[in-house]
């Protein structure tokens, strides 16, 4: 059995040393890859733990566990297309915090006002077309973002575009893989949470969500609600509940076990 | 004696899930903790070694060691406050990699060019009273960054702030403090990067400043240039090397070992 664990959270680049970061580090997913390969056949399988360097692995020094190391959107991309391209991967578990955001350019406040003034001020638009000038003068690539921002600039300004949705390629790359998904929200209901997960699986065709809210997660505690195909909710506390609670849904899936 | 010892890169919230990050290791930071811990007298010594929580640690197992986990700005310039107002510091080596900003606001692309024509274009404004009001109209907060950026926005925006300077208030809060600085530029002439350095070690009373630059650091590779207050300098190749030297000009200050 192969299975695909994605864990910890991808930085995209700002500049030459900055980058936007998601917080998240890997806990969770090192204890579903440790849960994986408590009781994966000895022969034959492979736990693929695709991380960023700074992630928490799994404590299991074991011949059947492959570090991955992915730094950005890209690179998870690329990754996860290599090894479901050649191989038949059985499971993803997909618990890595990826960037939805990359900088698309960086500018300055008093830059991005002189040329809105220029461009469009006094141009004497109006309406609609005044607003689409902006705009457009907004997303104009301006400085070049391959070295570091000074630090002598009192405010610059982050343009970000969105990465491409890594989930929703998983399925196509291989439909007969087992998928979890992870939703995590900020300050919703547990209604809206559900709803939002529900939604995720089925845009992407996950076998299951875990859905989980900021709120609710911190240093001593983890709570989430795991959802299968049927919108069947299971309510889990800690990160060790749900890592098995993953753990036995992808072998109760895939018959294996 | 006392040291402190900040390593690591800050990071600085974007919103519940994001920050912008500095991509630093703490790897030459730990080293030079270490070599303080290797040289230091027995008893009645202590580094405090300053970093976030993924940072590379010191591997010594010292009861000298104390770790004081720091995530941002805020964070490092409390610490630094608690820890020199009470104790006397001998020396403290900066080389935290520090966010030189933070998220002042985040908006969207389309919400800021509305905004901008909303309340700039349709007042018939012109010439630098113009730019000033476009100007005012960016940097106005518009949207609570407390939540998590929805991932339905295709272009959000950060407006980012300066950081207040950590390294300028060390003097301020211990004169007699060895204090060695950082600078790090990227793509500059080895001249340009010395005068900066300087300017940096005059500027914050620094009695060492370590200049180095992103293209000279890779994962097998760290040069750099240690100039002291007579802006000698001395080229160093390797994070062992820089760390080696910087323990010693510390030593060499402040007259023990």
């Amino acid at each position: 059995m192969k299975v695909i664990v994605t864990a910890g959270g991808t930085s995209e680049k700002i500049d030459s040393v900055r980058s936007i970061t998601n917080r998240a580090t890997g806990r969770l997913g090192s204890l579903i890859a440790e849960g994986f390969l408590r009781k994966l056949p000895d022969d034959g399988s492979t736990v693929y733990y695709l991380c960023p360097e700074n992630a928490v692995r799994p404590q299991e020094n074991d011949k059947r566990l492959e570090i991955v190391p992915v730094c950005d959107t890209d690179g998870l991309q690329r990754q996860l297309k290599r090894l479901m391209g050649g191989n038949r991967i059985d499971a993803v578990v997909h618990s890595m915090a990826v960037s939805d955001y990359k900088t698309f350019h960086v500018t300055t406040v008093d830059k991005l006002a002189r040329d809105i003034c220029e461009k469009c001020l006094q141009q004497g638009m109006a309406g609609e077309k005044a607003v689409d000038a902006v705009r457009k003068c907004i997303l104009e690539p301006q400085l070049d973002n391959k070295s570091k921002i000074s630090s002598d600039i009192e405010h610059p300004v982050l343009i970000l575009q969105k990465t491409p949705k890594i989930i929703g390629m998983i399925k196509d790359l291989n439909p007969s893989t087992v998928l979890v998904g992870f939703k995590l929200l900020s300050g919703v209901s547990r209604e809206a949470l559900i709803e939002t997960a529900w939604r995720l699986l089925l845009k992407n065709k996950c076998d299951f969500v875990l859905a989980n809210d900021t709120s609710s997660i911190s240093e001593s505690r983890h709570d989430g609600i795991l959802i299968d195909g049927n919108k069947n909710c299971k309510e889990l506390f800690g990160k060790k509940e749900i890592a098995a609670a993953i753990v036995n849904a992808v072998f109760s899936k895939t018959g294996v076990c």
